[in-house]
């Protein structure tokens, strides 16, 4: 494998849909994956992986059950395994997130919004 | 753990030494490490590690045996295991990496410019 940069802006050109995660690089059993997002997702956890959250563009709030952090470009967030979570926006956001293969978008809840077989920019 | 955002610019005004790795955060693993850098670093590779770099601000050159590669502010450089490297730079230049626990940042060379004990900011 050669290594080469990968430009986020040309990843995120390549599809218009909310919360559908694309895969573009992969480390230590990792998925790099980047979404745009807009609106609120589901509550969910994942019991094995903990997840990364980048904004790249936008604001990303993050609700757990006792409060709600906002995430914003140049901040970073770890969403440990086990935590409750539900993403949520209030106008189209940008995000890259770094989380183990194994990780499934809508974790212990399956649901109409779930992902599988994600495809690879 | 309470999950809190991670400002980049807050952990990057807590030391001004180039070279030196703090580790702001952790995943699966993993450490997340911001680094000042200028001028050129040394040759290495890592055995068993996948190294992400991330350019917050100016630009990083990644040298390898057959070429170099420039990343700039929103694009990412995956090295994989096993791959010599040596970033090095122009001016000035934030990064922030991913990589597992164990990577130290000089690799398989031991030199004085290997860091350990890594400061937690």
């Amino acid at each position: 494998m050669t290594p080469t940069p990968i430009t986020l802006t040309d990843k995120f050109a390549q599809f218009e849909d909310y919360w559908n995660p694309r895969i573009i690089g992969e480390l230590n059993d990792q998925h790099i994956k980047i979404a745009k997002v807009n609106g609120e997702f589901i509550w969910h956890s994942h019991a094995e992986e903990d997840e990364l959250f980048i904004v790249v563009q936008g604001k990303l709030l993050m609700d757990f059950r006792d409060r709600t952090e906002e995430i914003h470009p140049g901040q970073l967030l770890v969403v440990p395994r086990g935590t409750e979570h539900r993403p949520r926006t209030e106008a189209e956001t940008w995000i890259m997130m770094i989380e183990p293969k194994t990780t499934v978008n809508t974790g212990n809840v399956e649901s109409e919004r779930t992902r599988l077989d994600l495809e690879v920019l």
